[in-house]
């Protein structure tokens, strides 16, 4: 998994039916985990808020492990790092 | 998942036949997404045309998520992303 | 899927018996796809020349969807390019 | 795999019920491993102290052989390396 | 699957009890396939040597494809290259 900053969030009106539902949020990684220019749109199965730092799971994982195994996602937030923590950048 | 425009589309005549009737798209991605170079080939579930804004799923997200489960798919456009969005880059 | 060039072929006597039978292909993505260092080698499941342009599928998509979903293989030709079509490079 | 070193932890109380119980362990990949900013957080079933040289699954592997397969896990310590071994770094 | 040279091999005494009976074998990617500093640890099934080309498959393809499908192993050695082969560096 890796940690990064909810930095927005992205509307699709024209999409997969199994997505509908969903918030697509952009994740901006930590710069400690991800070289530059590397966001991701996740989806959000715990109510992230602008600002957040978050927790993401990739690939299968995503699917998965948030009963989505049938939709085509292939990232999603699942935890809120707890405040105060300091991360290694 | 991760943002990119549709920037072409590429003929294969001679292809495995579970990719028949497949469009292949060129998606490249948000520079804020990926790093240069990293354009990619995605087929479209959705319909979307040259110049549009989409989310494209990777992994067997993309093969199970768009009821392609036995083709060798890894990269789909799922949702086209609405007009008028500020995505930072 | 990424785009590529086959560059040339590998061989490999003492390899999992689950591979016999295959060729090894060397492919070369387009520039515009990947970053430079990015060779990979793939099976081939479309009889690809050196020096024709292939689409390449990663990820479990080759392995499932060229229907050897036991074998150890991550990456497959399953398309090849029609000539004369321009790639963003 | 990777070898990596366990850096540091983190805590998030706000998660997918299916990751309660586990610990997040920063870790930090070996120079030769990966290029600098990809630390990844991975979850222990091994028990791993910080500063420890750890060997880590990424992607399906990690949930799926560490029994949890159901959980969106993309990352887990499965092993801490022996000491006194010279890594090429 | 990308081809690499064996460079080593790592032990880890206190692992998952999925991977007692592996030799953990570090392997350098080819220039041509991987930018440096993606050295990678792989599971052997074929009894490679220190300095012998191999093929080396990733992800789900690594645990499927070598009979540890419930294993944490996402890289295998499946292949070693015939010596006398040039590989484009």
């Amino acid at each position: 998994m890796i940690i990064g900053q909810v930095i927005g969030s992205v509307f699709s009106t024209r999409k997969s039916e199994k997505l509908i539902g969903n918030k697509f949020m952009i994740v901006r990684p930590e710069k400690s985990m991800k070289a530059d220019g590397n966001d991701l749109v996740a989806i959000d199965i715990i109510g992230a808020g602008i600002g957040e730092k978050v927790l993401v799971a990739e690939g299968s994982a995503a699917r998965i492990g948030c009963d989505m195994k049938d939709a085509p996602v292939d990232a999603a937030i699942v935890g809120i790092i707890d405040e105060g923590q300091e991360l290694s950048d």
